[in-house]
C-alpha cells in the first residue's frame, strides 16, 4: 500500500469529496460502504476489515448484509411516484425485498413523511426489526390517489460482512490519537460526509507525528461495537479520541466533552476553541460513537466535535442535508480547528524548571529585553515566565497555557527557548 | 394503639387541622402541648414521652412545667384592656403568677409592643429567666391612661414534665427518615401548626416504606435537646432528616441545607425543588431544630424545609400569623413536595451495569424503538442510556437524574426496566 | 539601635515621607538607596546588609555599584536641554559615564520618549547591558535642532555593594509575617515611595505582635534574589507574606493572590477587602517581588497588595508618578487595610467546642438574651452560634468568619467570650 499524500486539502477540495460521495447509497453494511471506502482510499491508504455476518461482537451480532438495486411505488400510469433512483432516502434502510400491488390505505403505515417539513424526505432505518417502507415528501403523499400502486423493493439481506476501514499514520510513540467517523448514512452531506472529508483532510496534513494517529471509518454503533470487540486488548493505547460528525454546516463549532469530563482531549479542544465562536456541552450518552467509546467499561477519553450538534438543525436526517447545506468555508474551518487541536496534543508535555529558586537571569542568556522600565511586556517573555513558574512537575504546557490565558503555541515556543537554554528539561 | 390511617389529606383538610389547633395555648411544657398531641393522635398514632422537670439533658435541664388559666390587665371600670382570653399571645410565655395593682408607669417595662406594626400583638417568651409581662398592640398601649390597673396572671410553674411525641412508620430497613416539627408555639398558624399539619399529612400518605419513617412532635430547642439526649445511641440510624416549619404561607419553598452541605437529603430536596419556584440557602446555626441536629457533635444530615423562611415575613411571631395567613393550596404544595422528596429518598439506590462494554443491544430486549433516524428520542430511552452509562458503582440513581437533568422518577422507571431485563443489578 | 516608635502615622505624615524621599536618585545599588534607608531609619530601626559586587546569589551575580553626580545634554548656547538636576528620570538607570559631542542624529537612538504622552519623561534602566541614554519629554525632543550637543553623564560603575535593610518586630512565636517593598526606583512616588511609607506606617503601629513581623526594604528583583539567597534556610519561618507597592494612588485596592492561590494570606486579605471597593486577581509571574518569593522552588505564601496595579495607570513609570499623584487619604486607607489584615493574621486560630452535642445553654452563662421570640438576633449571638457550630477542629476563626459572612473581629470577640466561659478551647 503506497501513500498518495500530497498537499493539504482546501475547503473546495473537501467539498468536492463530499459531493462525490453524496450519491452513494450507504448503510451499516453493503457495497455502498465499500464504494465509499474506495474513494477515501484514493486520498489516504486504508486497511479494510470485513467482519462476517453472525460474528458476536460484545453484546451484539453482526447482521446480514443489505444491498439494494432499485425501488419504487408506481401508479396506474406507470409513473414512479416514489423513486429510489431520485434519492436513496426514499427507502427505509434495511428494507426487506417486496414486490406487489397495494392500495394507498394498505401502504400508508409504511410511508414516512415530515408533516411540518412537507418538501423534505426523511431518513429512516430498521436494522434489527425486519420490515420495509418508503420515505417521501408530505407533498407527494398529499397528491397520491387511492391507488392501487405497484410496489418494488429490489433488495437483498444475505450472509455477508460488515466493512470497517482504518488509516494509520505511525508515530514515534505507541500512544494513539484516534479520529472516528461514521460511514453508514446514505445521501446525507453534513451527517456524515463532512466528517469523513475533514478526517481525510487531517490525515493528509499529518507528517511524522509524535503520536500514532488512527482514523476509523466505520458504520455507526455496530461499527464501533465491532471495532471495540476486535481491539479490546489494545484500547489502552488510546491517549486521545474524537468522534467527528456534522463537520460542514455553517453553524459554530460544538464540542461535547468525554465521559471523563476533563481528559486531555477535553482540555485541548476547549483551549483551541476559546478564541472562536463555539459551544461546549457536557457528555451525554446519546449522539455518535462516543456512546460506545465512553461506555463505562471502556470509558475512553473520547470527545465529539461537530458544528451544529446532533439533531440541532432542521435539515438533520432529511433530504435538506445535501451538499448545498455544507460549505467549503465551514469544512476548512473545522479542519483548521482539528489541526490546531492536534498540534496541542502533539506539543503538550511536562517540563521541569532546573533553576526553580528565584527567577533565572534570562537577560544574560539573551532571552529577555535589556531595557527595563517598559510596561509593554512582550507575550514571549510573559510565556517564558509562566513556563518557568509552573514547570514544577505538576503542570503540562497546556495547563500553563490555560492558566496564563496564552495561546498554546506561544507557550510551546517559550518552552523550546528555555529548553534550548538548558533552563528546563522534559520529564521522562 | 390502632392506626387511624385513611386517605391522603387534602389542602382544606390540612388547613382545618391548623384551625383546630390554633386556639390552644402551647409552650415548651404544659397541658397545651398535651391537648395538641391528643388532636394529632386522632390522625396518626403517637408514642408520648414525659420527661420530668430537673432531668439533665445534654448541657440543659428540663425546666418546671408552666400552665396558665387566665390573665388580664383591667382598668378602673373593670374592662379587660389586655385579655388572655382574646389571644394567648398577650402573655409573655412562662410568666410567673402575679396579682396586684400597677400604674401604667410601673407596668410599662413589662409591656411589649411592635411600634412599627401597631395593630399586631408580638409573641414573646422568657423560659429560663423568671419574669412576667404582657404583649399588646401599640394601638392599645397608646390608648391606655395612667392607671392604676388591676393585673392578674393566673399561671403555675411547678415540677412536672416536658412532653414529646413520636409517630413511627416501620420500614423494611432500620435506616430512618426523620421529620421533626416544633410544637411549642401558641396561637401562631404558619409557625408551626402548618409544619405539624404537613407532617401529619405525610405520615398519613406513607404505606409500607423502605426506610423506617419517624415523625417527631416536640418543643423547639429543649425538646430536640431532650430527644437527642434520650436517643443519643440511636442517632446513627438517621439516614435523612428534615425540620419542617412555616409550611403554609403563600411564599415559595425554601430549603436550608444541612451542615454537611451535600448530604443525601440536600441532594434529594434540591433535585425535587428544581422545577418549582424556590430558594436554597446554605446551612446556618440559627433557625429551627436543625441547630441541634446539626450541632458539631451530632452533625446529622438534617436540612430544613419551609416556605418563606424564619423571620422572613412581617407576620412572623405576631398575631398576624393566624389561620388566614396560611392557605390550603400552600399546605398541599408543601405536602406534595415533601412526598416527592420521600419518593426520591426511598427510590434512590446504586446499580451496576452488567454489560458495561459498549451499549447493550436494547432493541432485541424490547427496550428501544426499532425505527431509527428519528430525532425525537423519548425520555424513557434517554433515561435508560444514562442509567447504563453511569451505573459504574460510583453513581446512584439520584446522581444520574441530577447529571442527566431528568426527573428522578423517569430515571427510576428506566432503572427498573433495566433491572427486569437483567442488564443492571443492585449493589449490595 | 533604639526604637523611635511613637504614635500611628496619619495620611498627611505618610505623604510627607513620600515627598521627602522623592528627590533622591535611587537605583538597585548606590548612595541613593543608602540615603533613603537613612530617612526610613529615623522612623523604624533598620538592620542594614551590604552585599559586595560579584557575590553569587542564586542564578544571579550582585552587579557593580552605580552612582551618578550629574548629567546633561547642552546645546550650542550652553543651555541644558536635558538636565539631570531637573529630574533624575532623565538618565537611563545604570548609564555608563560619557562625555562628548554628538549631533541629534547620533543621539537619537539613545533618546527615549513617550510619543503618546508628550509632556511626560519615561523611566528606563539598563542594569545588565552596558549602555547609556537619556529619557525626555517628546515635546523637548520635537524642539531640538540638529545640534551638535555637548553630552555628559558623570556616573561611576565600580566594585561596591548592594544594600538591603530589614526592620524586625519580635513576636511571641517564630512564625513570621513579612512585608516587602522595593526601594530601587528613583523619583517615582506611587511606585514605590508609597509602598515604603505604608510599610513604615504599619511597622510603627505594631505593638508586641504574636507573629514576628519582618519588613524588607530592598531593590526589586536582585534585592529579593539576594535576600532569598542569604536566608534560604530560614524561609520556612514565613507564615504570611506581602509585597507592597503602588500604595498611594486614588484607585481602589487590588490584591493579587499568591501562587498557592488559597494560602492564609490570600484568605485574610480577601476577607478584609470584602466590604471595600477592590479587585482580586489571580497570581501571575509578573509584577513585583512576589515573582521571586513565589518562584516554584520557594513557593512562599506571598501575595501582593497595591492600589491600581502594576502598569495599570497612565502615570506608571513616568514623571507623572509624582507626589501629587499620591494622596494622603489613599495612603491612610492602604495602611488601615493592611492593619486589618494584620489583625486577622494575628487573631486567627482554631478552637474546639467542648460542648459539641446540641447547643450549650448560653443563657445561663449570661451569653444570650433572655427574652425569646424576637427576630432581630444580634450579630454577637449569631457569631457565638457560628463559632460553636464550626469549632470542630476543622475550621479556624477566619474560616468561620468567611462562612458566616461576618466581620472577623465579631467572630474573634465571640470566640473570646466562649473561651472565657470555658465552652471552647484553643487547639494546641
Amino acid at each position: 500500500m503506497t501513500s498518495p499524500m500530497t498537499s493539504p486539502m482546501t475547503g473546495p477540495e473537501l467539498h468536492a469529496l463530499v459531493e462525490r460521495l453524496y450519491p452513494i447509497c450507504r448503510s451499516i453494511t453493503g457495497d455502498g460502504v465499500r464504494a465509499t471506502l474506495e474513494i477515501i482510499g484514493e486520498h489516504v491508504p486504508l486497511k479494510i476489515t470485513e467482519v462476517p455476518t453472525g460474528t458476536q461482537v460484545l453484546d451484539w451480532t453482526v447482521p446480514t448484509e443489505w444491498n439494494i438495486r432499485d425501488a419504487y411505488v408506481r401508479d396506474a400510469t406507470g409513473r414512479r411516484v416514489i423513486d429510489f433512483r431520485e434519492s436513496n432516502l426514499h427507502v427505509v434502510g434495511y428494507s426487506v425485498p417486496v414486490s406487489g400491488t397495494y392500495t394507498l390505505e394498505e401502504l400508508r403505515p409504511r410511508l414516512h413523511t415530515l408533516p411540518e417539513q412537507p418538501d423534505l424526505i426523511p431518513y429512516r432505518t430498521s436494522y434489527y426489526a425486519e420490515t420495509w417502507g418508503f420515505c417521501l415528501r408530505q407533498e407527494t403523499l398529499d397528491a397520491m390517489d387511492d391507488g392501487p400502486y405497484e410496489v418494488l423493493i429490489d433488495s437483498t439481506l444475505r450472509h455477508g460482512s460488515l466493512t470497517i476501514a482504518e488509516h494509520v499514520v505511525p508515530g514515534q510513540i505507541e500512544d494513539e490519537i484516534v479520529i472516528s467517523c461514521h460511514t453508514c448514512h446514505p445521501s446525507l452531506a453534513n451527517d456524515n460526509l463532512a466528517g469523513i472529508a475533514v478526517a481525510v483532510g487531517l490525515a493528509r496534513r499529518l507528517e511524522r507525528p509524535r503520536h500514532t494517529c488512527r482514523f476509523l471509518f466505520m458504520p455507526g454503533t455496530i461499527g464501533a461495537i465491532t471495532w471495540l470487540a476486535l481491539n479490546r486488548d489494545r484500547v489502552d493505547r488510546i491517549a486521545h479520541g474524537l468522534t467527528l460528525a456534522c463537520a460542514g454546516d455553517p453553524g459554530r463549532l460544538t464540542y461535547k466533552r468525554s465521559r471523563r469530563g476533563d481528559a486531555g482531549i477535553d482540555r485541548a479542544v476547549t483551549h483551541v476553541l476559546k478564541d472562536r465562536p463555539h459551544d461546549v456541552v457536557p457528555f451525554s450518552p446519546y449522539g455518535y460513537d462516543e456512546r460506545q467509546f465512553c461506555s463505562p467499561g471502556f470509558n475512553l477519553p473520547f470527545g465529539s466535535l461537530t458544528r451544529t450538534p446532533y439533531a440541532g438543525y432542521p435539515e438533520y436526517h432529511t433530504s435538506g442535508d445535501n451538499p448545498e447545506f455544507v460549505t467549503p468555508a465551514a469544512l476548512a474551518d473545522t479542519l483548521e480547528t482539528l489541526w490546531q487541536v492536534t498540534r496541542v496534543l502533539e506539543g503538550d508535555r511536562t517540563l521541569l524548571n532546573l533553576s526553580p529558586y528565584g527567577e533565572p537571569q534570562l537577560g544574560r542568556r539573551g532571552l529577555y529585553g535589556s531595557l527595563g522600565g517598559r510596561s509593554d511586556t512582550k507575550q514571549a517573555q510573559l510565556a517564558m515566565l509562566w513556563v518557568l513558574n509552573l514547570s514544577d512537575g505538576e503542570h503540562s504546557l497546556l495547563d500553563i497555557a490555560r492558566r496564563a490565558d496564552l495561546p498554546f503555541m506561544a507557550v510551546e515556543e517559550a518552552a523550546r527557548a528555555l529548553q534550548d537554554a538548558g533552563l528546563v528539561k522534559e520529564l521522562a
